[in-house]
């Protein structure tokens, strides 16, 4: 800090000399590195500030849902929190646009000599999935290692400051995913929490879907006399087959019954928050819901720019470290999905007038109104 | 028009009452029709008329390149009028915003009606990809159809004004990729268009990629002990077969040998112009081809943007008109590739000082300098 | 619409043969409009579209207002109206660079022609305006006219379409701005609603903020001794009289005692949703607030990129229409705004730890809790 | 750097954990900084990541411009790299978005604590505008100081890193504007570059400019019986005055003959790269002026973005550092323009068939086609 002044300066405060000096490249000295890898490194610079950021929010929406009630008021607080994050991976998915400004030939000038380091050894991208809760049976191995773990350890296996911030990450409790997915099984359906009721809204649910379906397919079938029928029915036919296999659980077989419960609960409740959002209790819970999907969707989003950015300037070569490259960034845009729930329910919600009508929609008005 | 005014006004000009009198969707009657569903119609009718747009700027295009010679002049014509397509789909791809706006009980409250209208009837996005030249055999069938002109005809398979659309512009000649493909076959290569020349160029290359990946493998395999030393030496072997197989035309077996020889010229060029851009005569020529693989890659985004939309908003379910929804749109997005040779030298380029010195450079000086 | 097809065609429903020809201009007659005129007509076709959306959308949020009292519930229906048209007007706003891609020499050569057609004559532009409650009085004269409507007439001084528009509008009852300031004007400040309570908020907020003021010129002076301690004090003291004179309402003397009372207590209302956002009933009134406040600065950087895209393409030149051109276009992204309010509190809002303390914090909570 | 490693890893070569720990704040203690305080340390660092890169870029173009003569061929590299400055100041644009989603209170729990510190403290925009070449007597005093170099010194009048930062960039010698124009004031004009060719080009434009105005007074004012006739004539009188003032360079009485002469042998330049683009060796200075052009918008557009953040977040209170805020923020985004003239010529250009018809125009071809 400067001495002398009595407030402090921007330079100071922003540790402008500081964070000018670390674009040095592989051998510590900026006078060796050219203006495209100064920008290729910068860029994953900027992209480990957000980030930050990003990781700093999250960490406390989670805290949010780990309290057992979940406040009301912190709702509107954590949706804040993911409003912010998705404004922050926006941005940052265009980003790839400034890496877009090097040819082909400008980023191979510098590219060989980056043999070993690669963008899957990003720690922080790591903390974040681990975050908010992405499954470890989802992930792709990259290059033929292991574990995620592997690429961040020394050649001689030692642990680096990448595979402590993982570790640290693994070991701060449950993620996101979790803690929501807790708060969506306490949920009230339509005024009960009991698995009883529960189970009567879902199958007054699957009742009024597999209706829809039918009704669908004699109205397509035929008004599109070209199309193959049977292939129609087939399509309709999965969809109830999946609502079922969804909201009954068979996918969960591998929990404790406990476990399956609270997942069915959770799915139920997804249905409800999204099929009753005119009752005034649930509208800070879908508004959650909503941002969360979100906040997802830019990811993805911000994933697949990455795979684009990739195909467009260096084609689909081998990726540095000896990854798939694009075909790797491809694959953990399409299957990197940490809140699947969420998404497989915009695949089975009914228009308004299909869903089950409500025993007991008082318990979601507020007590006192306006 | 409005008589009496000297000039014209606003509202004539942009014909705003004709314009806003085109939402009163299945009914003819806008009373009956909702925000929600205003709102779709809306940006599909913005879809139109930007495709609109870039139709017509597309055929300008084409038309620069069906001249021989290509008078260097309208190369610069080219570049903006691809840019200004460019700038449009960019553009576009935010539009789908709006529509994600919908939640999925506001969109399933009028989409039920929609059985039979689907958005791949839309006849200027199939004329804009005959205009640039999608091979047919690339398109996927939506709904089990025999062509993708059959959803264009009637219900008794009489014409209609879409099915006309897209027969006048499989009536109105070569594509655009054909005809860039042609100007590109022309370049000479190292001052030589013989075929003898391309090949002494296109063997040096490939020589030189082949010794380049053999560098690679060494590093990469003992940079990281962890990975599979087999997979990476068998994925840059991949490489080293693609960049022949694609230089050598050994996927052109199909065409005539007058054919094969324009093609394999076509993609020498193509190495050639991204591989010596510091030649001023191939500075245009760079800019067209960078141009027109931007323009693919803004349409592919656009794609893949439209895919999320419908995911996010209504899941995975079967698409109106009976088509695989998702799955349909994630598939055009991967497969829908015209310029196929563009993303190819991607994956070959090399860096600078590998590619093939030339014998005379200065053929591609200007004979005048600043 | 076409005949023996059970559903009904994407280009019927779309509308498509009809819409796309309206591209006609001056002499309906596409053939003989050039690419660059098309997409000029176009892009602001598409605004039109887009601003009727946005009409549709606002009038519902108005109604909203209307109610008294405002059913809780209905604030996150016009939160999410609010939103949409923020996405709109967004996704507007790039826009400007679609024109952008025209040359100055391009758009000369066809814009003499538009001599007395000016985008001032978008009907929909003032009615949108008249929908929020733009005051009268912070209109600017475009072109000398008396009124905004002179050049909505014709030549004759008839009537039209457009005219008609704008006429509908302003007899459609009270401005959404004026049911929004009627709504905060009924919030209970601290548990009441009495003249007394609103005054001892507001007392007691103007003399934190004024102790604040005078702690920043004591701490700001020290530490920048190279700047003019008088300035400073200048600048906070105008800070400290702006905020009395907007609390106690000394701008509103030409309105009744009534009226003076009732936007006083909404003014007093905006700076306590501002400040106690952790009160659960307060989330969603400070939601409404900030959709309202961030629709206005999207239609600001929508009304200051239009000045911008002008500059760029042809300067600042005599505007079509015998307008101010850039001049004018400015004047209004700086002048029109219609929430003054909204923009005025984030001016004297303090810092949570000066905020009054409440009396009766627990008014605010709900009955029920999670 | 890791050691055992054969190949770097992502981490040591991006820093992350250097880069990760400057997010300190006043105390130099992350512990206790807040989100929102780590957020808007955050991006400013972003930002002064981002003016390096386009620092670097421009000493390159600057270079590029700084040769005579300047090669035809680095005309296309300057633009590329001119290209790239305005992807990232179009990116960068949108982070105001992200420090948008504190709200006032967010920002108010940190923002006294840094008095003395602001963001005109950036030396790095400084140096920014030093090269472009922002004129002195164009800046704004923002807090009463008596250059802007004041408020990058120490407390006891001190040097520091910022302050070096400026001098060392004032020392690196002309700008890229006074570069640029010198390299204008070679082009021939017409097929010459001596002064009467020049002159005789000036007049033969400013007759037909003269003469349009007239036409269009006597159009519009017939077409527009509303507006008062005079202000139209008086309108386009100044644009006539406005014309001559410039081409004849009527403001430049304070400079050398020979300054004068070259500067205005660089305004005919201008019009006339800009009216005869369909001439082969005027595409590429065509675009040099383009992209310059679109480069001093993007940073415009990012000012007054700027602006409208501190707007939202904060009201117009007075800024950190006891400066003007929003009014000194808004008045640096409409005063700073670098390039004058290039705006100015945009007011200026005449349609294509009133542009003087050209004498040589077969200079202007390259000796070889295609």
């Amino acid at each position: 800090m400067s001495q002398g002044r009595k407030g402090i300066s921007y330079w100071d405060y922003i540790r402008v000399e500081d964070l000018l000096s670390l674009q040095t490249g592989l051998h510590g000295d900026e006078s060796r590195v050219g203006n495209d890898e100064v920008l290729f490194i910068t860029v994953h610079q900027i992209f480990e500030l957000w980030f930050k950021l990003v990781i700093r929010e999250l960490e406390d929406v989670r805290a949010v849902f780990r309290q057992n009630p979940v406040p009301d008021q912190a709702l509107s607080t954590a949706c804040r929190s993911l409003r912010r994050c998705v404004t922050i991976f926006e941005v940052a998915a265009d980003h790839w646009k400034v890496v877009e400004s090097l040819t082909t030939r400008d980023y191979l000038a510098f590219r060989d000599q980056l043999v070993g380091a690669s963008g899957f050894q990003s720690a922080q991208i790591r903390q974040l999935e681990i975050l908010l809760g992405l499954e470890d049976e989802l992930r792709i191995r990259c290059a033929g290692e292991a574990s995620y773990k592997e690429v961040l350890k020394r050649h001689d296996g030692g642990t680096t400051p990448a595979l402590e911030r993982v570790e640290r990450q693994l070991a701060s409790g449950p993620s996101f995913r979790s803690s929501l997915y807790d708060w969506l099984a306490r949920t009230p359906i339509d005024g009960s929490s009991d698995e009883a009721s529960v189970k009567a809204y879902t199958d007054a649910f699957l009742a009024s879907h597999a209706a829809q379906a039918k009704r669908l397919v004699e109205s397509s079938g035929s008004a599109l006399p070209e199309m193959d029928r049977d292939l129609l029915e087939k399509r309709y036919q999965r969809e109830v087959d999946n609502a079922h296999a969804f909201l009954e659980g068979r996918d969960l077989a591998h929990l404790s019954d406990e476990e399956q419960r609270k997942r069915r609960h959770s799915r139920a409740a997804l249905v409800f928050i999204e099929s009753h959002r005119e009752l005034p209790r649930l509208a800070w819970p879908r508004e959650v819901v909503e941002a969360t999907h979100v906040l997802e969707q830019a990811m993805v989003i911000w994933r697949w720019r990455h795979a684009r950015m990739v195909e467009r300037v260096i084609g689909r070569r081998v990726g540095t470290g000896g990854s798939g490259g694009v075909d790797y960034l491809d694959a953990t845009a399409q299957r990197y999905r940490v809140f699947d729930d969420l998404w497989t329910v915009r695949t089975l919600l009914l228009k308004s007038e299909l869903t089950p009508s409500l025993a007991r929609p008082e318990d979601y008005r507020f007590r006192i109104e306006d």
